[in-house]
């Protein structure tokens, strides 16, 4: 059933014991919806738990370091920002039948959860989940304001992307009169890399290859990447796009070995070629400007194969 | 004399053949502020202009292409984005005394011409340019927001920079209201790079060194690396702050030869080492978390002369 922000505050006011779900390999969005709600229960005087199914990356900390964990028996079960059971993962997935409240900003969510609170224009479910706070009438202060924060700007690249709206900005304004610490947020979220990372991005960037006169750019993301440089997961997060940010560039192309002879191939379009036909094409799918394959056989079929479909596709132009 | 927005509004209300002046090595927020104040002048049926001492790069031409270069001789000069008439450049500099209003957000800023608006906190100075354009009455449309929507967006790294404030997301809303295609600024403003970049990134990645167990990190420039790689002035903007931007790193520098044995040293301090002192001691000067300094000898010489000092600077943590 979808709700009204209004209804799902009402619901919540009534409630105590709430376990707050988030999705697994969690992202700022769903930590930081999911701490932002927390700390709204508890200034309510209820009791409140957050879990998810993976552990939480070190980064969160600023965000992790003021859950106190509580054993209880949940009376009512929210997830935020999970679109589909299945996103909560194994670890979770006795509850995947047993959400009470989805709140989220997917368009594509299942409506799996009893009641839904969707708003399919938000940048965030954390946009969403600040409209259910600030109905509920509870007083914005610097750790809300830190997890919504968090939440609108790692899910929009740091206000970069397209999704943003007029909304998020304003909601961003509040979260900082709340006492958000935005610039600490951005600088470890955006303006940080680890010496792994810079060391994977230079290996990386040496794959770097261009053809049909630039109009695609290809990098290779060689076998064992991350555990060769010690990376947390997501942390290679970003470097797939590095071949589409290139001037010129209608065919972006990574090549991922994900095992011997198993590639991973993610193609972004800038809009001349269909990404998504080239990929379904390959046994995969996607949209017209970003999808992907899985591809069996060494890198150097993978490129093959996928400058053979480019060039079919360029030629087409 | 400083004056406030309602009087800069009134001011320009009552003139016509009003040039506008942008600083020498533009940036977004001065060729976007003087493109939003023209737009506006232009809207209220006023003969108005925009110059600029250096030419406007090309990146900017979305901005630049609804300008419709007029003659006339001025009867009200602005400036817009200028903390000091020596940011004129040397091709405007026969205006240097004779800015009869100045929109400004540098706190630095010198009052040289005749009336000042200037408003310190504002992230940008189209945030101030909006002001007086909403003071002016002037209804908003996509011309003036693209053009204030690119100036608060380049001079906060894309809303990344602690110097964002509530005021300046805000603004932004109202910009996306008002018609601003902000995805396609964003992704021009900071999901773009030439090839030309990417290989001088490439390269300039690869001198990466880490020195006192990875508390300094610093990468050298080599001579000649924008002339090699055909990039534009500005170009290689951000390079000088991969450094500090890694996990752990106290003291980011970046040796840039300027010419055969003259290197420009930049350092940036994570706060527990005083980049000013040591710039001081150098020959240069600077901020206590950002300085720098022209060093005249080899690369080698200057790397050696900067670890020693960031030797004796860390033995005293």
């Amino acid at each position: 059933m979808q709700i009204t922000v209004k209804q799902a505050a009402d619901y919540l006011m009534e409630k105590d014991d709430i376990l707050i779900l988030a999705h697994y390999n969690p992202d700022g969005d769903t930590i930081g919806s999911a701490l932002a709600l927390y700390h709204c229960l508890k200034r309510l005087g209820k009791r409140a738990d957050v879990r998810c199914g993976d552990p939480i990356p070190a980064k969160y900390g600023y965000l992790i370091q003021a859950l106190e964990p509580a054993e209880f028996s949940p009376a009512c079960i929210v997830a935020v920002d999970v679109a589909d059971p299945m996103l909560l993962g194994d670890a979770l997935s006795l509850y995947a039948d047993k959400v009470d409240l989805c709140i989220d900003h997917h368009i594509s969510n299942t409506r799996y959860a009893r009641m839904t609170v969707l708003d399919a224009d938000a940048c965030a479910a954390a946009q969403v989940v600040c409209q259910v706070v600030r109905q509920m009438g509870v007083e914005g202060d610097p750790d809300i304001a830190n997890a919504i924060f968090t939440g609108l700007s790692t899910d929009t690249g740091c206000f970069q992307y397209a999704n943003v709206t007029a909304e998020c900005h304003r909601t961003a304004a509040l979260m900082i009169e709340w006492g958000a610490d935005h610039g600490m947020i951005n600088k470890l979220m955006f303006g940080t890399k680890s010496r792994g990372r810079m060391a994977a991005e230079r290996e990386i960037l040496d794959t770097l290859e261009y053809h049909f006169d630039g109009r695609c750019a290809m990098v290779t993301i060689p076998y064992k990447i991350r555990e060769r440089y010690g990376l947390e997961r997501g942390e290679l997060e970003g470097i797939a796009s590095i071949p589409r940010e290139i001037e010129g560039v209608e065919a972006g192309v990574t090549l991922r070995q994900i095992e011997e002879d198993v590639i991973r191939v993610s193609l972004r379009s800038g809009g001349k070629v269909n990404a998504s036909e080239i990929c379904v094409r390959m046994g995969g799918g996607g949209h017209p400007a970003a999808a992907g394959c899985t591809f069996r056989g060494t890198v150097e079929q993978a490129r093959e194969r996928v400058l053979a479909e480019l060039e079919a596709a360029f030629s087409l132009i």
